[in-house]
């Protein structure tokens, strides 16, 4: 712990590579299934705390981020999805999350090595290196996934654990 | 998108780099301290939904995993501060958050660039890469944060926007 100065070399240590990232976003996607699939149809829909929207329009979120984003990412091109409309059945959106994980891992090997440090206009508006972007998509999961586990606590469900990623 | 081939050596490119992970945790710290200012005293420490925790212990478990887990990395040296006694103020709390992001910010320089890599037991328990532990570390940050967003709105209170790591 004394020689603070002589490592500072280790500041520009790569920490994560392109398939862990893939990886780490793929295995949070299938614990946010699995919440998704915990909620009752019902308050899936219409179960909120405190004016929030229900997990409904949460997973709508992440599917709205994830389907143009990993495709901004690759391409530089950011597609706007908010209009959008939420399916009516949970069966339905779980179908749009399958179809968004395929396209994951479908276009993420495409994305060329220097793109992750490169800045962009994250879809026309949100400015930040590409790796950012993607820290920001997966943590705005996480973010959204947790108040989903309040939800399902205060309708007495047992979420999944936090840790379960297969 | 015809390639897809081509490209799967970027698989092992780089995404992020020692120095931007350490300001990656740091700003979801900020947040977080953040967060706990937000609440009022006497509901930081009892306010709570479906059963789980109010945000003092949230807030702790944090802490007792970010202070060991600084050092963890770093030695190879994992120390058990379950035991570890609440503050009884916000003020003490807020106290020892600082106090923690000051040790990351001394400690994170001395992580040896392989470090990230090695396969490790967290607490002598969790199996994973370092990178992938401290993914854990701020990804757990992340989902009780989320939970205390609840809290904050279920007591009619706007949480700090969740972009704003300043």
């Amino acid at each position: 712990m004394e020689n603070n100065n002589a490592h500072n070399t280790t500041l520009t240590a790569p920490v994560i590579h392109s398939e862990n990232f893939l990886e780490h976003w793929q295995g949070h996607r299938r614990l946010t299934r699995k919440v998704i699939e915990a909620f009752p149809e019902k308050e899936l829909y219409s179960f909120s705390i405190g004016g929030m929207r229900p997990f409904s329009e949460l997973a709508m979120e992440l599917i709205k981020i994830a389907r143009p984003g990993i495709e901004g990412v690759v391409s530089g091109k950011w597609e706007n999805l908010d209009d959008m409309p939420t399916p009516k059945t949970k069966k339905e959106i779980l179908e749009l999350w399958d179809q968004v994980t395929e396209q994951i891992d479908t276009l993420w090997p495409q994305i060329a090595p220097a793109r992750f440090q490169e800045k962009d206009l994250a879809f026309g508006m949100y400015e930040n290196n590409i790796y950012g972007t993607l820290l920001y998509f997966t943590d705005n999961e996480i973010h959204h996934r947790g108040q989903g586990y309040v939800y399902l606590r205060a309708l007495g469900i047992t979420p999944p654990p936090f840790w379960e990623r297969e």
